[in-house]
């Protein structure tokens, strides 16, 4: 199938270097098509600005959703922001690897997702009534499409446990996972992290590889995050509040689970 | 007292650039002085690499945290990183004020953390051994000091409520309350957040203005949220678990307030 690698790490020799160019060569023998989009090396530029657009909507006031879909309706999108959603819509399979700065992406990634995501490819899509809120968590452009995170972390696994200091992993992913990725509707994969990279060394590094080689093995057939989908009718429409029978009295990120 | 208000928004006559100037002017009415970073003004550069450092430690290899640690211990980060971390230690209250794209920050204000926040000034701080894991989390190099985010959201407050469909906004925030602002010591003040912002009129504008206000005119007095320290003997250090007699059988962001 069609992959597309979206990696955001300053140091190519780096851990997340290397764990690209395993990823790479490993899905490569199994027979897919991979495309890379590694950031650093692009020179991505990160703020959405006046510059995302050839041609202004309105000089005089930048209104980003605005001019974002003026551009995109109009084939007036910068080319680099184009092109990565040429790629988008090529890939089977999405990954996306970088090393978790601040309990979230580097900001050149995130940078990313702020220009490529553009009102009318990943939000503004879809009818909005009070049956159907846009075609969104669970729906969109995107949607019968896989993604994955591939993450590094400095501090240890058991930092990130559902008891420990900077919160669960699964919780500090979530705007990810759900709001990011299941919003223009990818099905999710479980995250593949890797903690603790300042003690590596060849025999964890080995066994690491091993264990991401299995997960790329099992892109297609992994189970998704199981999100529910938003017009479903499992929330109440507009107000978007999970029914009051479902996962009763309860709040929080792990509602959204079916 | 002396108050750094941190804005990223690209349209400086929007509802956000009309945010940081009633912020401005209230708080200079009220005796305070401020000094203002708007990062699209400032053109602030998001990525970190190698240009913030006037000297590289390593050359053939970029080392994030240690070229930062170089740089930071000894006099040559880049100007601008250094001028922030200025500001930061003038400052008696911080306020982050930015839209909520993708249930987190603008890449350009991540990457105003990412660089300004070198180790050594906001991680990498204090003594690591078996009964204390760094000054963080309670302690740290701005400690002492008080920080809030005052937010802007598209979507409704209800699809931000306990079991809206985006998640609560206390869970999409708490990686920044808890990871970025209490990490390096900050009090964290709850958030001051604005919903639907597209159907703004002079009359919730007005109203809008009236909240934020009484907000800033308690900037000293409002309580923080009340995160527990990492090194008071709540966390069983190093694994830095919740003790299993705080909030017994239970896990999640909620956890970590006492």
């Amino acid at each position: 199938m069609n992959i597309l690698l979206v990696c955001a790490h300053p140091e190519s020799q780096s851990l997340n270097g290397a764990l690209r160019d395993f990823t790479i060569r490993h899905l490569e023998q199994a027979g897919h098509t991979v495309r890379v989009s590694d950031l650093y090396a692009m020179q991505w530029k990160a703020q959405v600005d006046a510059g995302d657009s050839k041609q202004r909507l309105n000089p005089a006031y930048f209104d980003a959703p605005m001019e974002s879909q003026h551009a995109y309706q109009n084939g007036l999108q910068s080319d680099d922001v184009a092109l990565e959603q040429e790629k988008l819509l090529w890939a089977d399979t999405v990954i996306l690897q970088f090393p978790l700065w601040w309990y979230a992406m580097p900001a050149i990634l995130k940078g990313w997702v702020d220009r490529v995501y553009a009102y009318g490819f990943a939000y503004g899509v879809g009818e909005h009534s009070d049956r159907h809120w846009g075609d969104r968590f669970g729906e969109g452009t995107l949607a019968g499409k896989r993604a994955m995170l591939v993450v590094t972390a400095g501090g240890w696994e058991s930092h990130y446990s559902p008891r420990g200091v900077n919160g669960p992993i699964d919780d500090l992913l979530f705007p990810i996972h759900h709001g990011i990725l299941y919003y223009p509707g990818f099905d999710v994969l479980p995250p593949f992290v890797v903690y603790r990279t300042g003690k590596m060394d060849e025999v964890r590094f080995a066994e690491i590889r091993e264990a991401l080689g299995r997960r790329l093995d099992a892109l297609s057939t992994t189970a998704p995050i199981p999100f529910r989908k938003q017009n479903g009718g499992a929330y109440d429409i507009p107000q978007l509040t999970l029914r009051p029978d479902l996962a009763p009295e309860q709040s929080g990120f792990a509602v959204h689970l079916a």
